[in-house]
């Protein structure tokens, strides 16, 4: 029985000594190493390898990321358990990003940004928090977590999702049909949604015409999400006042694309939260204990919902 | 009896609301309205009017800001209870500008407007905020503000203070023989000190150089605290990684000054925190109450200490 790290060296070092702790009864292999695949209950990967049908007692399938957008599902055998990343290193990171990305769009540091290229010395009017409405697209996890940490400052928080949920404090809007409202009422946009068909350009025209006038993006869910172009107008039109943009279509953004010197763009590279290999060896060895247990893993993917 | 807000119209209009409602004895004057100087008690105003003597009745001199630098306090006749503000608007947007910054140096924001000006896709190494040592100087009641938000996040903290203190979870230094250890142990400083002939001067190249290789300043002080040249040598030598200043030297800064343009440098034009007019006309209508019943108002100035 034989668990395969199929990722980097560094991180997979930090993964093996944790597992000759935790799970010393368990063979540990790295992908530059030979293993016989029949042996390998449990492979951890960013994408499905192209020849998984060799690792034929495959039980789990853990990605080394938040998203499993990457894979496949439909290549993976039904028995198979896909399980997305869920450890604390990426929700602490993921915390820091969007209260860093709404604080950046709150105090119109796109603006001083610009107005710096300029030597220009200039206050701009702002709105206080309380007034301030942060409308969150998708609710799992990293937003919830996401919405702790912007709690304290008092903005006014709602969120959309798919099915209805409940988060205290917050206004909970769900579904197609309560969309439209949920845009109408929110002053600062953050996407932490998953990519799957549906929400696969999501952010688009239609959309941010939604949105009041003045209304900022933080997108942090994945690049295909977002239309690059309809954000380009909303922006140059003036209905949009700035935007963030951790993820983008493709990544790397090539160097010539009109985003990058845009005066209302600021783009990271993908870098909002990264798997921290310490806690993520505790999550996903913690996993293998509750599927030994004959439970579910936490971070099941839905094969059905791509998430 | 008459209070007399000698600031813009209208934060003083928000004022004089506010004093109708609650302290209906009391007469409201405008500066641009005709008044009788010796029936003023109360005087609130940026720094001290030149014919101050005028006011020979005046038993508080509130300043519309946070910080009473501007006024020469010996200037000020010694019965006058000169009052720095202290109101819940201040607090609330220093703790998001402290928090913004933080995080900004903290996740190589400065780094990544470098790279996006050059249309850059690379992801660069950060600490997690454990690993990251926040240090402030000075440890008023803004600086414990902007501390309590910080604490979620896990990030090392410290202070430095002019005589000891105490907050839970926080290593306190204090004094002239403790600086060094405090900003050896610094990997993000930031100045929150009052501006006093003590501390002008004080972010040097001798206290720069006692801080770690790549260490970062958020400056939110005041202008004088900073030699501005010292600072961009330590920049341009790579033994400071970064810095992010609202307050400089003089203000505004001339649209020539090299720091506008330095890319390891972000500057806002002191917009950290402004007074907030509701909110400050009840801080200041609390203090007259509390005058009148015989105690010291909240953010009374030691005219010793200089705030």
């Amino acid at each position: 029985m034989a668990f395969l790290f199929n990722s980097d060296a560094a991180r997979g070092a930090i993964f093996r000594k944790a597992f000759a702790c935790e799970l010393p009864d368990l063979e540990f292999y790295h992908c530059s190493e030979n293993f016989d695949p029949e042996k390998v209950r449990y492979l951890l990967t960013w994408s499905a390898p192209d020849d998984l049908s060799r690792f034929c007692n495959l039980e789990l399938l853990f990605s080394i990321g938040a998203g499993v957008d990457q894979f496949k599902p439909e290549t993976i055998p039904g028995h198979v358990k896909l399980v997305r990343m869920v450890e604390d290193g990426i929700v602490r990171m993921m915390q820091e990003y969007v209260v860093l990305g709404v604080l950046t769009l709150h105090r119109e540091m796109v603006a001083y940004r610009e107005q710096q290229s300029r030597g220009v010395w200039q206050a701009l009017a702002t709105s206080q928090a309380t007034d301030r409405r942060i409308g969150f697209l998708g609710l799992g996890m990293l937003a919830q977590a996401a919405i702790d940490r912007l709690k304290p400052f008092r903005f006014s928080l709602a969120t959309w999702s798919r099915s209805k949920k409940v988060v205290e404090g917050v206004a909970c809007f769900h579904g197609d049909d309560q969309l439209g409202d949920f845009l109408r009422g929110t002053d600062i946009l953050v996407c932490l949604l998953p990519l799957t068909e549906q929400t696969s350009g999501i952010l688009n025209a239609r959309l941010f015409s939604l949105l009041p006038a003045g209304a900022r993006l933080l997108h942090v869910g994945r690049g295909p999400q977002l239309d690059q172009g309809a954000l380009i107008e909303a922006l140059d039109s003036g209905h949009l006042a700035a935007a963030m943009l951790d993820v983008t279509d493709p990544e790397p953004l090539p160097e010539s694309h009109p985003l990058w010197s845009h005066p209302k763009v600021i783009i990271t590279p993908h870098i909002a939260s990264v798997t921290q290999p310490h806690s993520a060896a505790q999550a996903v060895i913690e996993n293998i204990r509750l599927h030994r247990a004959g439970q579910n893993p936490i971070g099941l993917v839905d094969r059905a919902l791509g998430y």
